[in-house]
């Protein structure tokens, strides 16, 4: 650790609704978490172990109620971030104090102080973000989302999402049944939906639902889709004060 | 299948709360049923693998928002129709479409089609309803049938269920404690009692306490009951608009 | 058993929710209890099996809605009388009567009646209560020390509380982390403190969480504290109509 590294520290106050959504976003792909903190807000880029997904996050502007300090790159257990959020009650904002190197991040709320010790992030992965761009894109409720999901999950491990110029379509095979969701360009829970040919792709189904169900503030996602290409999810967080960027690679189809 | 059968198909529009009545009801006993559809409603015979309780159930009348197409019989997986009721959101119809033989049964909700294979009704069992008729018959509020059989369930694998002129009894012996649900004619919880001589027999409790659980709208059910004599119970369904009955084999007490 | 206690009996009605609160206090040291019984309320001292932790209770004045009969001892099952509770609808009473000796207990509950067994009181054991006097107290809000609890079982299986002239803390450490629940004397939280110096003993935290959650109808209680002294709690019952004490044996730190 360098020392300009040592020195850094923080003191911040966020809105425990805020920490929520963050730490619901970051815990379907890693347990151990670099969050780069800075009064601007928090930046997290996250890979799973298994490198099949990534996640971008940017939380900007007046995320912090409060903030003094330095630019601090801090490596964090996501599970004791859950077991602090269990102990805050509604309205509750949470503080944060960092004193720089191997110190103990101190996390308040109520009358409750935990003392974490921190990863050091110098160890951490950096993921490189890829250049994804997959040619169609759809805008979707994610309350239609949510029943897709649902429905494929008695069906099958994988879930495919096929995006045409008039339909978008996310649907499961088993070996005698289906599970289809069909939304029509200028229907109800489709937004927005671009795509000059139709494109398909399938993807793991246990990350594409964690991933959906870990996006709770939002009401609609946009979903970036080409042929047997990375799905691209972008959404909002924070009311509109942050957002985040999935990325899921492919499963090849056998054909 | 015969080539009538072959041709056989139908469209139907079902409230999702009468379909989940069905499928409860159902499940007590059998995971695949044959279901006799047309347009006067549905028609279900059912008895359990042990061949110890049976189901008589019949939907009528304006039971479909809309049906078109011709009398068919459709075997299907119970659970599957459960996975279905699921992704109903409050309010919400179930359409249902099936073109006969070996296609699938298409049951649309929301924006989610699910298509299921389905079984043969000729490999199915077509139970004979065998003509009980005990000589008790006890009327009694599906709340207080619900609390006893909660206590009994701390006491013993078994209920008594006994009627005698004057009152009606459910209870559970076991080898120190005792548990009595006690009904007085007349007195609230009981609607009707008619008992020349007292009578009383036992019952499987697991069963007895699956089948009244599965009894959703209705606030009553109809007891008819013997001594050392299968039980039949009656309650309707769909808010009148259809009727189930149970029969139940009795346990021998040894003496 | 004498002739005098095989005569003793009582009739009594008592409001589900104050029996509730006796028996959630009492389970979570023993499952089999001596209820000390007559007119003016009752009466329960146990000891849970390995001598770690005690309970004294007293329900008094007009905590029976109805009472005829004797002072009457009587050892009953605690899972036993959890069974019926679960059995009563809100607002319903409870109905106890016993004949004596070897007679059951009848529990009646709206229309069902449960006889139990019950254990005979002569065999059960006596709890001497040993004069317990810590020098600090601390009036503490119930819901503070839910949140320490809380905190604390993410980190370790003991907590330790600390009295000090003006601070009251409830925490406990990990290898690498600490919570720490921190109430100024004088603020939210704390409505009494009182200590010369500071004390602080460190006590297991099943038995500690277990006792705090089993308080349910009081907003805060009295903790007396000590220097690796046991612990006493006190809180009121049945809506200040009862008392109980618990004493928790602390746990001796190695250093």
């Amino acid at each position: 650790m360098s020392r300009a590294e040592a020195l850094r520290m923080f003191k911040a106050r966020i809105k425990t609704e805020t920490l929520r959504e963050l730490v619901e976003v970051v815990s379907t792909l890693v347990s151990e978490v670099k969050l780069s903190i800075s009064k601007d807000g928090v930046e997290v880029r996250a890979v799973d172990p298994s490198h099949v997904a990534m996640l971008v996050l940017k939380l900007e502007g007046g995320i912090f109620e409060e903030f003094t300090g330095e630019p601090t790159n801090i490596g964090v257990d996501v599970e004791k971030l859950k077991d602090v959020l269990r102990l805050a009650k509604p309205g509750e904002n949470i503080d944060l104090q960092y004193d720089g190197g191997k110190s103990r991040l101190i996390v308040k709320v109520g009358k409750v102080t935990r003392s974490m010790s921190v990863i050091d992030p110098a160890g951490m992965p950096e993921p490189k973000v890829p250049n994804v761009s997959p040619p169609a894109v759809a805008v979707v409720a994610m309350d239609e989302i949510r029943q897709g999901i649902r429905g494929s999950e008695s069906i099958s491990d994988h879930v495919t999402i096929q995006v045409e110029p008039e339909v978008f379509r996310l649907y499961s095979e088993g070996e005698t049944d289906r599970v289809d969701l069909h939304l029509s360009k200028g229907g109800p829970g489709l937004t927005r939906l671009e795509s000059k040919e139709p494109v398909k792709s399938m993807y793991p189904l246990d990350f594409f639902s964690a991933m959906m169900k870990s996006i709770t503030s939002a009401d609609e996602v946009t979903l970036h889709v080409g042929n047997e290409y990375p799905l691209k999810v972008e959404f909002s967080m924070a009311n509109g004060k942050g957002s985040g960027r999935f990325l899921l690679a492919p499963r090849v189809e056998e054909d």
